[in-house]
């Protein structure tokens, strides 16, 4: 396994991968956990060559966000990589990616980025798009590897695959939890004891949400109350948001029905995690 | 030659000619004319393939602009494309290029927009930007040729290929003026015998530019006030703007020197012209 730190070097070496099979794209900001490795061995199944991108990209993160705070250990994150054979990870420095003078932003259309991360972080997804665009074109995957616990960003980058044309499948892997249910995240580092046992009102609420269906409740409003409700229950909790939408037109619905997931965003303490779930796996519907 | 209209084929074609050699592209709205041809013929001399893209885009027209006026002549403009020895013309349809739910745009930097054309035309280079990244990114040509006559364009698309990585050559190219020094523009044609006459003070005012600091003037308010003058003289025309930049920052500069251009927009009846020229021609400087 090489780490490769210039575009020009990785596009050379992506170009040569694509002439003999295959490219599995995988991009990370790093501090990687069984999250990213469930990506990473689908990757390495589906795919010829294998590159992991880590880089924290600082187009994604607001104002008094945690970007100086993110967790960074290429070394620790190099030896994750090697274990499940990664082939290469491209780690660029922020002058590589975003030279002096760098200005140009792709921009998500607003329907997408009115709701749910969008409202409380007005320009995290053009951040994405912007890096992912780059990314994209530098490094020309066969297909990118995207956990759905991002929803709204695994939808972001499909529409941007599809309206700049960039050619190449992006493949939603599911959400990888602790035995407890809490969805694997970067963050979660940051969570002190009690927090962490906090934590779990996310996936409970979830569950929450799911069972309902399960019993025939098709009534979105309802079934948000009853899980708003349960996660005032826990006194660490704040809610950002929690939403019942459409993945198709993100839009809000009325009625639970196939395509429509709940997406919830959940302070614990000081830090932000987001968790979410489809109702489409439920036989009844 | 051969007109393509869909995305995957132009595509296909695209990634053949580029396993057997160069591609030089040229992309036009049509309505081709000499300023156009001396971009073919550069491409032509260049590279194994040319490619020329006629596409009236409509995201770069703001509301009350001339979309639906802009001329269209397929059958004429293949014609002049064989006679100069293109490879394959691409043609999409609005609807292929733009799909339903089409959304995100390529968004050039503030500075590059908030002057000159980008002032009275606030969507156009991002109009611009978007057409111009999903052609790059399908026909990912080795080199792509623009005429000089759209200054703004040829600094913003430059910084996009830079910004994106799109790994291709931009090659600007030099005005071409009829023998009366009109440039050559697609909307000639809306002129008038009376607006075609006057037409003429764009490029006799940037003559007297030039030859103000051909005889040592370097005062960019000073010239820029006798150009003006030399404008309003003419009673068809009316001036959108008339500005001394640095091409590298597009910042206004107090001296004429290396780097520098004069730009100008200029109504003739209801059709707005534009023309520049820099300065770096002369020796003196």
């Amino acid at each position: 396994m090489q780490i490769i730190t210039t575009i020009q070097e990785i596009r050379d070496i992506a170009v040569k991968a694509k002439h003999k099979g295959s490219v599995g794209y995988v991009p990370t900001m790093g501090a990687l956990h069984e999250g990213h490795g469930s990506l990473i061995k689908k990757a390495r199944e589906e795919n010829d060559t294998v590159i992991v991108s880590v880089f924290v990209n600082p187009l994604q993160f607001g104002p008094g966000e945690d970007y100086e705070a993110y967790p960074r250990d290429i070394e620790k994150d190099g030896k994750f990589c090697q274990n499940l054979g990664v082939d290469y990870i491209f780690h660029p420095s922020p002058e590589e990616m975003y030279p002096k003078n760098f200005g140009f932003r792709v921009v998500p259309p607003d329907n997408m980025t009115h709701i749910l991360c969008g409202i409380t972080r007005p320009i995290h997804f053009t951040g994405v798009a912007t890096v992912l665009a780059k990314f994209f074109t530098v490094i020309r995957p066969t297909k990118a590897y995207f956990g759905q616990k991002d929803v709204q960003q695994v939808a972001i980058v499909k529409a941007m695959v599809e309206d700049l044309n960039l050619n190449l499948d992006i493949v939603p892997c599911p959400i990888v939890r602790e035995n407890d249910g809490l969805a694997k995240s970067s963050r979660n580092t940051y969570l002190t004891t009690d927090e962490r046992q906090a934590a779990t009102v996310l996936s409970r609420a979830l569950k929450l949400a799911l069972n309902e269906a399960k019993n025939g409740n098709r009534d979105a409003e309802n079934i948000k109350q009853k899980v708003v409700e349960e996660i005032q229950k826990e006194p660490l909790a704040k809610i950002d948001y929690v939403e019942i939408l459409r993945f198709s037109n993100f839009e809000r619905v009325k009625t639970i029905e196939k395509d429509t997931f709940m997406a919830m965003a959940v302070y614990i303490g000081n830090t932000r995690l987001i968790d979410n779930t489809f109702f489409d796996e439920l036989n009844t519907l």
